[in-house]
């Protein structure tokens, strides 16, 4: 029986990198895998993917009966729609642990570093399986794409490490300057459908109970944003409706400014002065420092949650 | 801030000696750890260490504001009673995965093997930290138990290579006459009460919202219950009703036999009929070759439930 390596629903470079790569070094220690997807690759993973000349993932949405490791995420609500019937054998992962659970013993790999990514890399070298040229370039991107070329407070000494392990093997010379032209790519928000920008990196969280997305846009300058900010907001409130949530966000984050501009619809209206001690104004505040929504946003509504 | 390194509930072996070798290990790798018990060391445990000369852990119940290792499960009814107040730093576990969640990343070295104390060996080989001789003979003594010298259909060849490398390190010639030393200290239940006998090696279980209570008692001949089994019987059935249970099972479990005989207490009389294809009579049946707990006895009833 072949397993399936999925990474979260709209899914990241780290998703689809990962299940890939993951899949590749199951392969090779005889235990056969195929890589898949929960949605669209961003413009983002596509420049990864075409870079390095990797096949993108089969687009496969229902996992019942199949057996499943699941890359970048421990959440039901990340997870394929029909995952309690499926049987999950791994996971790899460095966010919180969240509410999967199973009824047979499986393998876990979760480790808070900065990518999950990182810890595949730590697979190949437990397995001492060898890292072909392309899965070390995809993997390489995926974690300079996840710690926001190590600026990310995410970002960890085995993240660097693995990255200029990665660099090495895949024969790049100046991967700063690969992940600049990645982030230049993910930057040019111009002429997408706004609905397709707030759902590009975006997550839905339990958070006691109450539904919580948060999306993230991150660029190199935030005034690609100027014009359409207000269409933006008028999306995500329309969203917060359609889904029934609590709480939309949309972080705009500035890599080279290191902050996050949040745009916010929610039904407490402290909840960022809770959350992060500043209130918004007009449903907007400017985070300095922030980068990370795993580590300086979720963490921080969940306790006000909880 | 040190952290605590602990097992479950009514620790078993592999719960006591792991949460000492791994408290040994974060210690050599300049993390302060200190190991504790949520409660009495059983017979078996308290021959391992006297065997190998290593202290009891202290006992210790709560854990709030505190950072906390986890050791050999991932479920909330094993954990401390307060554990939503600690900060969970890391779980190492070999069973299915739980419902404990956390707000920060962690790290969950979870993998389907025999034992956890085999998952800890790879870990002191991940950060290559020698082994002393006292920490491999009780590591060893803990993977005996758990895979009943290897005769568990949960053992894996991981297990068996790694108490073959723990035997090298710790000095031990014929490991198997040392597991048989430890489960004739197991198989001595004369005189001790009957409560203590079903509490253990005893779990709770959360089975869809239905409270499961599993015990389970490894002997080397069951002989030794034939004149208390209407005691065991009549405890278990209290157990039930004291704990607002849907159902309580004590595994008799011979060793040399390589099967159990279940005493059933349940709401639903067709439960093993239903999880195991064989009803019993009188609330007892026998499982040849049912020798895990975690295997052979939970997910069928998981199933049942779901």
């Amino acid at each position: 029986m072949s397993m399936y390596v999925v990474g979260h629903k709209i899914p990241d470079s780290d998703s689809i990198c990962g299940a890939i790569a993951l899949a590749y070094l199951k392969n090779q220690i005889g235990e056969a895998a195929t890589p898949t997807r929960l949605g669209e690759v961003s413009p983002e993973t596509a420049f990864i993917l075409e870079k390095f000349g990797v096949e993108t993932p089969e687009l496969k949405l229902s996992y019942a009966g199949e057996e499943v490791y699941i890359v970048d995420h421990s959440e039901l609500t990340q997870a394929p729609d029909d995952i309690a019937e499926a049987t999950i054998v791994g996971i790899v992962d460095h966010h919180k642990l969240g509410d999967l659970t199973t009824s047979t013993p499986l393998e876990c790999w979760i480790r808070p570093v900065g990518c999950s990514n990182t810890i595949i890399k730590m697979m190949y070298d437990f397995y001492n399986v060898e890292i072909p040229k392309d899965m070390a370039g995809i993997m390489l991107c995926a974690i300079l794409s996840d710690t926001v070329i190590f600026k990310s407070p995410t970002c960890t000494t085995a993240d660097i490490k693995c990255v200029e392990a990665l660099a090495e093997i895949a024969g790049i010379e100046d991967y700063k300057a690969l992940g600049m032209e990645m982030f230049k790519v993910k930057s040019a928000v111009e002429g997408t459908p706004v609905r397709d920008l707030v759902m590009r990196d975006f997550k839905d969280f339990n958070m006691n109970g109450e539904l919580v997305g948060i999306g993230q846009l991150e660029v190199i300058d935030l005034a690609v944003f100027d014009e359409i900010k207000e269409e933006l907001e008028a999306d995500i409130a329309a969203m917060k409706v359609e889904g029934n949530r609590h709480t939309m966000i949309l972080l705009l984050t500035d890599i080279m400014k290191e902050g996050s501009e949040l745009l916010v619809v929610s039904d407490n209206e402290e909840l960022t002065a809770k959350a992060y001690g500043k209130a918004t104004e007009n449903g907007r505040v400017w985070l300095d420092g922030v980068l990370s929504r795993k580590k300086q946003v979720v963490p921080q509504l969940q306790d006000v949650f909880a």
